[in-house]
């Protein structure tokens, strides 16, 4: 199975796609998508819009991971990064592929075998995992790989895996 | 000119579309847009976007006023509704539609002349100047039409026309 890591954001969207079978995990592709600060937000959108269209068609994963948003750092920064979330959760309907949604913590815990592994822990377990010489870089990017070895592993335990569509999530008006 | 004003969402979206001379206002057509609470968000987000093209298609609007966000109130709802209005200015930027943004005060102050106007103030003030019969239904097309009518009293003073597109507003990663 294909699958899709992305860490959502405006500035710079990681992405790492992986062919996971059972426990195991082969890199295919990894990087991120950026957009230029100078630029309007709209048009920063619709450049995300564009580029995630191209990869998905590009690369066509069978399914695709998402970080899930909080906010108890900034508010500011997780309005913005959520505008564009909702434009990667756009492309990834469009393009009819399936999007489950991990916690910061269960992106750790999957990856490291616990929790409260620091970045660090993460991203040398990553490169462990995909038997990569250095860490990938940059660490949008890394976040994406690891997200995606999450969802490999949660996937092979459909208990463990949550739709990111649960709408009763979102209190929405 | 013709101005669409965008109550942002996702269960609803409001719209009104105003024609706009100078003070004179004339209504031209206002409703919403709602997707049904039981789907996935991702769904949801589509039909959106989808909605939201036919209308920008149908009503050819030139230019549109739409609520900046705020959230001291419910962080929850505040990232769902920055999903969908990712995707509403993603809409816009499409379809070459220039988007401005106004804060609930600045919309309040435009439409009634006072910062401090409560909800019922402004949608009188609203039907007033849009000659209707009774008060717009629901509430998220009269608020839509306000921000209309907002625009349309700040377009004619450029100073006070702050364009959305400011990404510095916006902290993001």
């Amino acid at each position: 199975m294909r699958i899709l890591g992305i860490d959502p954001g405006v500035a710079t969207i990681g992405f790492g796609l992986i062919e996971a079978e059972r426990a195991n995990a082969r890199l295919l592709q990894y990087g991120v998508i950026t957009t230029p600060a100078g630029l309007p937000l709209s048009t920063r959108l619709y450049q995300i819009s564009s580029d995630m269209s191209e990869l998905l068609t590009r690369f066509k994963p069978d399914e695709m991971g998402i970080e899930e948003l909080f906010f108890t750092k900034n508010i500011t920064t997780g309005i913005a990064v959520a505008h564009g979330r909702g434009v990667l959760l756009l492309e990834a309907e469009r393009a009819g592929i399936p999007v489950y949604e991990y916690t910061p913590m269960q992106v750790k815990q999957a990856v490291t075998g616990y929790g409260g592994a620091d970045k660090r822990q993460v991203m040398l377990m990553t490169q462990r995992l995909l038997k990569m010489k250095d860490i990938p870089r940059p660490d949008d990017a890394a976040d994406a790989l690891a997200i995606a070895i999450c969802h490999s592993r949660s996937a092979t335990s459909l208990l463990n895996t949550e739709r990111v569509f649960d709408p009763r999530k979102y209190d929405t008006r």
